[in-house]
Order: C-alpha cells, then sequence, then structure tokens
C-alpha cells in the first residue's frame, strides 16, 4: 500500500493511512527533537577541512606580497594580484576585471544595488531611487535573502518560473523589451538555489543578447555554486561575461562569489567582476566607503590553495562530506514520497539544496507540522518574492549541516509531515 | 638671523636668506629622495606589536566562543558578545549599544549615511535623498575621507572654524537653530584629525544639547583615537552618549571606533554604537546587507587583549614607538621655523598628525615645493570640504609611518620650503 498513487485511495483508505501516519508523527512530536534543516550551512567537518588556513600567516611572517604590500597596513582597495587570482577562473573573467571584497558576496550585491539606487550605474538616465518604481525579475523559486534585497530598496519582484534549463526566457524577453523600468534580474545559474539546476548555454545566451527596453539594465549573476560540485558530473555553465561581451552588452552584467562555502562561511573572501566601464565606476565609489579590505585574509586564502593543490581538489573534499547527505535525502524521498504523487523533487548534481514541490497548498501546513515536530525547515514561501508561494508548494531543504543521522530523523519526519498535509487535503477535497 | 622675525627683515635680507636657503633646496633635491608622510599610517614596528594575535586563532582551536557558537560559520550579526565588551568602553556605551562591523570604521560611517539617504534616519521626515539639498557641518580642518562622503553623497558642506577646544559652538548652534535641511556634523573629537586637540566638556555638553530645526540631526562621532594617546598626560573626552541621553537626545549621535591603529589597518576591527531605536534600526537594515562580519578576527582580537593584559598597557607601546617621531617634528619645528611668525602648530597628547598652518596664500605652494624635493604630503587643503581650504595656509603632517631618520630628513626640506615660499611672497607683497 506504501508506494500506491494516494489519489487512487478510497476515502476509507485514506483515513486509516491518515492514523496511522498521526500515530507515528505523535512518536516522533513525543523525542522533543531539535533538528534544523533551514539554512544552507556547512557542517563542522567541512570547515575543519580548511582549519589549516589559519597556520598560514602566523607572528614569523614577513607579511608581505611578491609586489612588497605590506598586507597588514593600510591600502589596496580592489585586493591583492594574488587574490584577484584566485577568484578569476571562477568568476570567468581576467585577474585585472576582479574586486576582492571582505567576507561577504551579499554585502558586494547589496551594495552595488544600494549604489545604483542613489546614483544610477553605467548608462542610467537617473539613479533608479528617483524613479516613481523600479522592478526586478525574479526567477523563483530562488533565493530569499536576494529577494529581501529588493524588499528593502523598494524594488517591485516580478515572479517568473523557473524549468529545468534556466529561466523561462519567452517571458523574460517579452517582459524586459517593453518596460523600461525593469532594471534587473537575479540569478544563480549553476546548481541554483533551491533547485539546484543549471541554466544552459541557450538561457545564458538569451539573457545576453535580449533587448531591454532600460538601457541600464543589469544581470545580477551570483555564481555562489560555482565550483561546488556534488559528483565527478559536473555541471557546464556557459560564460556570461563572454557572452555579454560577444553581444555587445558587456555592461549588462555583474558577477559575484565567495568563498564562504569553500573555506569559512563567516570568514571567508567575497568577489566581483564586472566590465571595465562598470568596474572602473565601482571602485570610484568603493574607494569612498573603504580603503580597502583584509588582505591579511586575502593572502590566508591564497597561500592555502597553492599549498591545496587547486579549488578544485579541495572541493572535492567537501564533496565526499555532503554527497552521502544528499544522497541519503533523496533515497528516503523516493522511499517514503516515491510512487504517491504528493511531492516532486530534482536530484542536484552541486550545490547546497534540494527543492521539493508539494501538492499545491500544502507547503506551509508541512512546514508548520514538521516545526511542531522540532524539524526546522526553511520557511514556505521563503524561496518566492514577498514570501509569497503563488501554489504553496515549494520546500527548500537544506541538508549539509546536520549529522547524517540527525538529517536521516529529521527527513523521515519531514516525509511524515508531507503525506499527512496531502491525505488531510485529499480528504478534506 | 636664523630666529629673527621675517617681517622685520629688509628687502635685501630676505633675498639673500632666499637664496641660501634655494642653495639648500636645491642640494636635498639632488638626493632624488622618496618621502612620504601624506597618510596616518602604523609604521611597521607598530605593526610587529600585534603580530602575536595572528597565533591566537590556529588550526589546533575549538573555534566555539563561551555562549557555544561556531566563529567560522554563518551568524551573529551585530558582532560577538566578547568583541562587543571589547569596544564597550572605547565607545563609551554599554556592550549591549555596540555593533561590531568589519575591518572598516569608515564603511560604517559612509554606510550609516548611505542608509540616511536612502531611508532616512529615526524621526527623518523622508529620506535624505528626496530633499533638493540637505548640508553637514564640516569642523575644519578635519578629516578629508569624511568630507569625501559627504561630496559623493551631495551633500552640501558647511566649514565651520575649530578652535583648540573644539568647533565654533557659536555659529554652529545659530545654523542648526535656522536651518532644517542641516542633518548632520561630522567630529573627531579627541587628537582630532588633523589639529590633535580634543574637545572641551562645553562644546560636547552644547552638541549634545542645542537645539536644531532637524528633528533628524545626527552627530557622526569619529572617536577613532579615543585610546591613542602619545604621553601620560592623557585629555579627558566627556561621554557624548550620556551627554545626548541626558539632553533627551539619544538618538541624536552615531559613535565609530576601530582597531586599525591598535592592532592592524588593513585587518582590524570596527564597531559603532547607538540608541536602542538606532540600533534596531540599524541592524534591521544590516541584517539584509550581511549575515554577520568576518567572528574569526574579533576572536583573535579578544583573545590578544585578554593575554596583554589591556588595552591600555598595548597602546603605550604604540605611543613608545610613534612619541619620539611627534618630538622630533614639534623639535624641528622649533629649530627651524621658531620664532620666525611664518607657522603656528601645537603639540598634541595623542593622535596621528601635526597640523602646521603657514602664512595665508602659502601652503598649496609649500606641498608642491616639497613633493618636487621628494616629500609627499597631504595635498594643500584636503582637510577642508572640496580641498579647498579658505585660508590656504593648513597643512597636515603625518610622522607615524617613516623611520627616524627619514622622519627628520623630511621635516627639514619641508621647513626650508615652508621658509621659501614666506620668503617669495613677502618679496612680492
Amino acid at each position: 500500500m506504501e508506494l500506491t498513487v494516494l489519489s487512487d485511495l478510497s476515502q476509507q483508505e485514506l483515513e486509516e493511512q491518515l492514523q496511522q501516519l498521526e500515530k507515528k508523527y505523535d512518536q516522533f512530536k513525543e523525542k522533543g527533537l531539535a533538528l534544523d534543516m533551514s539554512r544552507g550551512k556547512p557542517c563542522p567537518e567541512q570547515l575543519d577541512l580548511t582549519k589549516k588556513m589559519l597556520d598560514l600567516v602566523t607572528s614569523d611572517d614577513v607579511y608581505k606580497t611578491n609586489s612588497g604590500v605590506d598586507i597588514r597596513n593600510y591600502g589596496v582597495l580592489d585586493g591583492l594580484a594574488e587574490a584577484k587570482e584566485l577568484f578569476a577562473p571562477i568568476l570567468g573573467v581576467k585577474p585585472a576585471e576582479v574586486i576582492v571584497g571582505g567576507n561577504s558576496s551579499l554585502t558586494m550585491m547589496h551594495d552595488t544595488i544600494a549604489r545604483a539606487m542613489l546614483f544610477g550605474v553605467v548608462n542610467s538616465p537617473k539613479p533608479w531611487s528617483q524613479y516613481e518604481k523600479i522592478k526586478f525579475i525574479c526567477p523563483s523559486p530562488g533565493y530569499d535573502r536576494h529577494f529581501a534585497i529588493c524588499e528593502l530598496f523598494g524594488i517591485e519582484m516580478i515572479t517568473v518560473d523557473i524549468f529545468e534549463d534556466g529561466p523561462d526566457m519567452d517571458t523574460i524577453e517579452n517582459l524586459v523589451k517593453e518596460d523600461p523600468t525593469i532594471k534587473g534580474i537575479w540569478c544563480v545559474p549553476k546548481y541554483s538555489n533551491p533547485i539546484g539546476n543549471t541554466y544552459s548555454a541557450e538561457v545564458v545566451r538569451r539573457l545576453a543578447e535580449m533587448e531591454t527596453s532600460a538601457k541600464d539594465f543589469r544581470i545580477f549573476w551570483d555564481n555562489a555554486y560555482a565550483i561546488h560540485h556534488l559528483t565527478e558530473q559536473h555541471d557546464e555553465l556557459v560564460n556570461i561575461y563572454d557572452a555579454c561581451e560577444n553581444a555587445g552588452n558587456e555592461n549588462r552584467v555583474f558577477i559575484f562569489a565567495s568563498t564562504s562555502k569553500v573555506t569559512f562561511p563567516g570568514a571567508g573572501v567575497a568577489a566581483m567582476a564586472a566590465s571595465p566601464e562598470n568596474a572602473t565606476r565601482t571602485k570610484n565609489q568603493l574607494g569612498i566607503q573603504t580603503i580597502g579590505s583584509d588582505k591579511i585574509n586575502q593572502l590566508r586564502h591564497v597561500r592555502f590553495f597553492e599549498e591545496e593543490g587547486s579549488l578544485q581538489e579541495h572541493m572535492k573534499k567537501h564533496a565526499e562530506i555532503i554527497r552521502p547527505k544528499f544522497d541519503k535525502t533523496i533515497e528516503l524521498f523516493e522511499k517514503f514520497l516515491g510512487g504517491k504523487e504528493i511531492a516532486k523533487w530534482l536530484q542536484p548534481s552541486g550545490g547546497y539544496f534540494i527543492s521539493l514541490d508539494t501538492l499545491d497548498g500544502c507547503a506551509k501546513e508541512v512546514v508548520l507540522l514538521a516545526k511542531e515536530a522540532g524539524v526546522t525547515l526553511t520557511g514556505a514561501g521563503a524561496t518566492y518574492p514577498y514570501g509569497q508561494d503563488p501554489y504553496d508548494r515549494n520546500i527548500r531543504i537544506a541538508p549539509t549541516f546536520p549529522s547524517l543521522d540527525e538529517l536521516e530523523l529529521a527527513i523521515e519526519i519531514f516525509c511524515v509531515c508531507v503525506e499527512i498535509v496531502s491525505i488531510r487535503k485529499s480528504l478534506a477535497a
């Protein structure tokens, strides 16, 4: 019976099943658990992979780079040359096009939009804050912190579906061609948050080439998971910078990345890349905001990856730790939810999340029920603009932080919740 | 003849003196020197004082604070509890009122104004950017990077004189009482940049109590040199937060500080303090910009000062290194310029600068002449809004970075330049 399509069951069968599930749920609830799968946080074992980095700049150092910069003192606005070289291949640009920041690419994204609001970007007719209203395209489900930035700045968000090959380009092309107040789009193009998919070559090309009514339209290309493969089968992402340049739209894109999920989430290094014109404008403004980011931490990172051999080898070690958690999650989904036609998910080959769609109208209730049994999930709706999932079905699972045992328990409880809510829904219909 | 008041000399005597000085200048010029006294940078010996800090979080750590926070992972928006405790006495507030940031208090100041431009502050009728024009009071000579922030945001700067006991309060009180578009004032209240003076108790009280036409008027209290004493004779600064609170104006002040000139200029920790209402608003916006600053570096700082005994003891070591440079500068000023009535200066008891006033209309030429002889000074005018010193007389000397030998040479050349320009001016009159 477990593997039967839910809709094939009679009312009585559903009620019996529900009773069993509710009993199981109550047993879980009695345990008083506190399991958290809400945020894409590396687990302690992952953080340990990088701890030798903390031994690479100590009191017996000379504190000088090859070019003679004292890494302890003021200066070097856009980052050490060596740090630019580290980030260039991640961002897909030349080292000269990299601006190295502090510990947060979120801050670099926020600040880039704050500057656009206050001053506009290259080719802006006026500062974005001087429009009655401006809008951003938000392929969804997407990253809640992107949406929070739009909300903070009063930027209206237009929700656009995201498919397996990337956002719905037909809709986007029509929107941006007609509406000059659409100033940007958020993209997590590789192993996307939360779906885990990667934009196709066609989607990247269309984003780079599409006609935009706003002459100052910008793609915010948050390549957060550029090198975060889970398997040997790497998704390939076309280089957006080259695509924009080839289309004569080199000022269209800002590219962001960080080592938050490569080294330390709280003490990594972030970087961005942009066309020479964009970068010059950014640096002119950045030079008023700071004298320079933490160069000691930049050098720690540079030295660590010199010793490690390569970023790629290092990322394999991360994958070894977290892949079993992704595999276990998918395995349990198959076991408890498979064949019942009450949930859909994709198996990502990289990134930090698994996205599960329940039946329409069930997500909020599932998250609530799980919470009451001690399993904290990302809030239902969080993956959509304004926290409003129009279908109330998307739930983001973050399997990396809990231990495998905790995860197994949490996913089982979660699946019980999905089944309970689905049956209740079915019975109420 | 050397110690004669310049204006007492005959034209012939002046010409003879000028010839001798120009000969001396040419000899210096031939050396092809490259000496830099332009920025307030700690010297390498000062940076070495803190290097043991880099050994305090290494690969054998447990990476946990007392409250169980993993310092490597995401989170803790406003800083570790331990870091707040470190900053509380520097900022003159309770730990709960501290927001710990990244490596730059300049960034915290810039961002505070950027937020005010975009959203206003507590009690703002509207965002500051929505006014036709807003203005800031800029006591001058002052800190060029403050003025650059105003320029970036298009905030009109009103230059107000600064006296030995602080800014000209009569003028300020009149201005802010009448003009609702004056939204703020920049203050470096202790060992000020560049004069080195400290605001009197009376000045602090008047700033806290004065009637302002703008209900959202803010004091930007950049207490950059709070603990940067040069001698045992410490200047006393009244607590601005208490003064504002007592006056019923607790939302009036934002207080800033950093360890840039305590530990490492490029890799220190910055912090700010504000009233509960101001702080809540700031943190709500900050939480969209970042998940948290670098907690590993915060813990390095906390542990270092636990081992050192106290901040105060550590700052004495800094003073031992740089006080001889201040003393030498003053000694040479006395020797070469004393009694000639062509320059004025104060001997500061803390901070990073010595401010010298030439005869009116001489500063630009002195800086240019020095530059041509290989001595780089802060640009003349930099200490005034828009880079415009209305008297063309203020020159900021930053004696900390060069070695004592280099400094001696640089100051001697500088004094020759001051004399040459003064005599030329006198002859041309």
